[in-house]
């Protein structure tokens, strides 16, 4: 009764493609679902009951804090640890837990579907057989993501409760909410913190940074990937691509971008350089490990150095993993870039990775990913720089820590102009769903070209 | 006699590719061909004659000059108009004659071997006959573009000598002289001035504006475009698709990238803001043909707002045509690149530009030189603004300048470090010599694969 008719191609002339309109409905569901958590969102934090008297909420800051906690990004018009109220707080950490939530199962859903077409295609099966997604998989999908959440955003928990109590003496009700929060925002990679300086004041404590840290690059690896190796830890030859991809190239970015923070920063006065050797290392390598894409901050981030921000650009741009919590391009976009350039340059005609082809399919579309989200970039970095005070590297690093719904600042957010943080709103939630959806959407798509022009080839470089 | 046998494929293992090495040598011979010019140059600029007696140069400013030369791209860390006595001059006005006349050879030469390879796999034409370039090929290519360089140098040279002794009230000889000098730096896009201010004084100026543009675009076309007009000018079906490709992106960007500076900068006071709505107009269209690749000023760039410099680091990056004098990555590889994107987003299986498909391995080998060349000058920058009291915008513009052989400066170059300048030095040479030789390298390369392996798809985006 599941069947699924597919339909005929239909007779086309010069250069028409067949596309089923209903390709794209997934993404459109899910936009509007993130667009009413954020009203919701701001809703709630305009309530009188969640500001504390300070300072009145703006309708502006409102819809950027919701936006900011639904896309999981960090960046904040308001300090989170004093503008609100405890439940002001739990309402944003609320709306990170379904932003998170919604993004892991989205992506994981149509990560599945597309693997699901991939070996229709392969194995010639029947169509109406493996066609779809079934409510199943669906349920499936939904009660894994939860116990994965569950766990470790309660292990975390765990480990920064104690650790306030024992270490900061705070009381355990406190401690338990502020180790709450910080899991969710961690394993999240939502960036939000209960400190107004972020975590500075532990940059030296690694039991606050390590955990946080792990939740975050385990949130960060995408659901697909541990469901992979809960299933076969022991077999990693029995690995998917996807899965090696994502695990190797996730381990050299965090390496290489703490190396690369930790060697920069290592003689700032501003930031690593009053730490001893073991304090510039654990806060150098926090810091490395930040821009896939959690957004704590342990040093001022405003202090870096030029260089550095340069550098986490480049690693708040590149992101995490495919269905995660965390923005970005996704490591495996830019590994099959790396990989095709790498090909080219050895003159080998296939792309190979791990001993498998790469679809010429996927180069397209990773290829679009990345020109459109450097066009997105560029335009936005360009206006916003044009029009405001304010320095176009200062501006660039907030663009994309937006986009890449990073949440790292160099402190300008508050200060631009309203119609700027609308840009900035726009750019969180272009981020947090344009490479999630344009990726599978352009996946998912049947195509057939029905006559093909001659070709040609124009000189290059 | 001038039988070439095609060499069997070699057996081979799992992922062997069969490359004779025969293919990098032309890059490897212009390669070293500039260096000579550069060792050269730079000897001849240490000579007493060619200095000036305020400031004796150090090897150091001698090989940045002589090389910023031969690269045709502009960037001084000494005062061209008060460093050198006329011999130095002249000596700095050959090596840029030197320079872009053999980047122009080299990538037409190129580009021609590459043309007739490809109508080789096309037709299926015995391999002997029309594998190489022979004699006759490089005679017409090195006379087509003398007369090509001496027509448009020439006509320039009347017309700026003509009205600087009609309206400078300069000498008959010493106009012609600074008349030679400039079309010589506009032809061949190095953006050399003999004005201490580049021609700033010139702003408003169109009988000096203007020619000094139209010379740089026609210089920056390529001379495989050039030829193709002057053959067939009438019957536009008849050109080739790199002919078209050229033509129609040159005009956008130049439309593009002229108003996006005139509207960015135009109430800027130290720029555009002074003058009236028509030198706003010229001076900002002057300002948005320069970044493909000439380099000449006729404002300020250091006052310009730092979103105007993102913008022009984008319109530099792409540069002018292949066969040029320009730099950049080129416009038909951004062109390849933003198809592909289009295609993929139309959902489209095959890239279509003026009624052809984009071979795949051209697809590949533009996202190679894009690739490569980001990374290298993300790489340049990050260093340089790691170890320097330079902002990330200001180290950006001046290393994408380099790069892309504009010569465009915010005025850091001669402020950098020693060690600076020498990268921007080997940042010259590798964006000279890069794209074109990289392009036409993985273009011209035989290529097998004798086992093909499985096809993996990761998850994009
Ligand atoms: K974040
Ligand atoms: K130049």
């Amino acid at each position: 009764s599941t069947r699924t008719p597919v339909a005929p191609p239909r007779p086309g002339g010069r250069g028409q493609t067949y596309r089923p309109g209903a390709r794209r409905r997934p993404g459109q569901i899910v936009a509007a679902g993130f667009v009413v958590a954020v009203v919701l969102g701001a809703t709630l934090l305009l309530l009188p009951a969640a500001s504390t008297t300070a300072h009145r909420p703006t309708i502006l800051e409102a819809v950027f804090t919701a936006t900011s906690a639904v896309c999981v990004t960090g960046l904040t018009v308001l300090d989170t640890a004093t503008q609100w109220t405890t439940f002001g707080q739990v309402v944003i950490m609320a709306l990170i837990q379904v932003g998170g939530f919604g993004v892991m199962t989205l992506a994981s859903l149509l990560g599945l579907l597309l693997s699901r077409r991939l070996n229709l295609q392969t194995r010639m099966v029947s169509a109406s057989a493996t066609r779809s997604v079934g409510l199943g998989d669906v349920r499936t999908t939904l009660v894994g993501i939860g116990i994965v959440t569950a766990v470790v955003e309660g292990a975390t928990t765990l480990v920064l409760a104690g650790r306030y109590v024992v270490s900061y003496g705070e009381e355990p009700l406190r401690a338990l909410w502020l180790g709450l929060f910080h899991a969710v925002s961690a394993f999240n990679n939502a960036g939000f913190a209960l400190f107004s300086d972020s975590l500075s004041s532990f940059a030296t404590d690694p039991w606050i940074c390590v955990p946080i840290a792990v939740a975050v690059v385990v949130g960060g690896i995408g659901f697909p990937v541990i469901l992979e190796l809960t299933r076969s830890r022991r077999r990693p030859k029995s690995w998917s691509l996807h899965t090696k991809i994502t695990l190797a190239a996730s381990a050299v970015l965090l390496v290489v971008g703490g190396a690369f923070v930790t060697i920069a920063e290592w003689t700032n006065p501003a930031t690593l350089g009053p730490l001893d050797a073991r304090g510039k290392i654990l806060a150098g390598f926090f810091q490395g490990v930040m821009p896939r894409t959690a957004g704590f901050n342990s040093v001022d981030t405003g202090a870096m150095n030029n260089g550095t921000w340069l550098g986490t650009d480049v690693l708040m741009f590149i992101g995490g993993g495919s269905g995660s919590t965390a923005g970005g391009i996704k490591v495996t976009t830019f590994m099959v870039l790396f990989v095709v350039m790498w090909a080219e340059l050895r003159g080998d005609p296939d792309s190979v990775l791990f001993g498998r082809r790469l679809a010429p399919a996927v180069q397209r579309q990773a290829l679009a990913v990345v020109l459109l989200s450097m066009a997105t970039i560029a335009v936005a970095a360009i206006t916003i720089t044009s029009t405001s005070p304010f320095t176009s590297d200062e501006v660039l690093f907030e663009v994309v820590s937006a986009f890449a719904t990073v949440g790292l600042s160099t402190g300008i957010t508050a200060e631009l102009a309203p119609w700027h943080q609308g840009i900035i709103i726009m750019l969180m939630l272009a981020g947090r769903l344009g490479p999630v959806t344009l990726g599978t959407a352009l996946a998912l798509r049947e195509r057939q070209r029905l006559i093909r022009l001659p070709e040609g080839s124009p000189i290059v470089g």
